[in-house]
């Protein structure tokens, strides 16, 4: 009946992918973007969330809001590729968000939540080779 | 009969709650942090926008895993305000992520999934009084 | 005689180079970085603040010297491209940044500095075709 | 006849103001605003990085000049609290600048122009106590 209840989450599936774009998970950097960011390590990627931030700005500023959900987007892929950089997930800001909000039920759900399953619970090391 | 919440399910809560704090809603600014953020109008809304930026990147640059979803969640909470400015919400962001990973079935889904009821479709008015 | 050049000469002198790098003064995007900045418009300009703000940062969480003077050369630069965007100078940055130390003569001193040849005076328009 | 040569550099001379409200200078964080920043440490200030550099993109969206000329001297002015913070001067990013530019006898000279006083010449350390 609802043989994947997981890929309805979409943050989730989208970390899930990402995650696959790791170089240790076989990411390709010549055939996706994700890799190669990967590839070129946590200073490529964290640039991308100020460049998609001030694209964020921009966007507001123009009053445009079809490019201001793009660049959101943008934001938020990019800020799942910093995560997973480090291991994280986005069900963890999701819990996160949900906890601040005081949100009845809604946190606990989050923290139950599977994240990606190559993920690895909070490392410390800023660019684990997972 | 009682499905786990989504990622989105969260966002789109917390998307009502930020819609309930604006003036026109009947937000109070000496009581909301939210409110008073809408109070102040686009510009103070986006400086956030750069300010959390700024944070993530430190604290990844930190290697602080639990600071890093912290200043993640913070940077996601002011996207939702900025949307929430323009009459736009997460599910929108949600449903561009889907679009663009091409997950089948997820795009419909998060297009489908209800926005903040007081939330017009796509304005191109900045600031909105609604 | 040969009075020392100060800093405000060198940041007059980059707005010089900066000025006739643009297309209506003879720039070519295919020969010039900064020519190819000013082809692409304001926003690749913005953009541009956005990203080298963030390696600014970057490179002061390393601790790392020399990258950080590197970095904010490169914000500065940029800053300058996005002031003539405007038709503006350094020399009117100086002279803000005088004004409010209250430097004694200084503000005075840095608003008689020639300003870059083509520039006008702070045009309204925000992409001035000069 | 010339007796305060240096004073005329506006960047250098704000270095050296800058560089007097540091703590181990005696700058109290209850009387200046940089003094305070100081106080806080390397965070606070990198964040108004990121904070000005917002308000840059801002201004200039806007298409508002004056606004944008203050923004950009908010910007340089953290710039060179950051530089600072570090044990460096705006003489070492114009230097960079004129090598950048091989402006003839500009790089040499900005080598030639002594630092604030109290400035060391490029620590490591991140929060040197000087």
């Amino acid at each position: 009946m609802n043989p994947t209840p997981q890929s309805q989450d979409v943050l989730a599936r989208i970390a899930e992918v990402i995650e696959s774009r790791k170089p240790a998970a076989g990411g390709d950097p010549d055939k996706s973007y994700v890799a190669k960011l990967f590839a070129k390590g946590t200073d490529a990627i964290l640039k991308k969330i100020g460049e998609e931030a001030t694209e964020t700005v921009m966007a507001a500023k123009d009053g445009d809001a079809q490019k201001l959900v793009y660049e959101v987007a943008d934001l938020w892929f990019h800020s799942i590729i910093a995560l997973a950089q480090f291991g994280l997930t986005p069900q963890q800001v999701i819990a996160e968000l949900a906890r601040r909000e005081g949100l009845s039920g809604l946190e606990e759900f989050a923290r139950r939540t599977p994240a990606a399953p190559a993920a690895p619970t909070v490392p410390t090391a800023p660019e684990d080779p997972r």
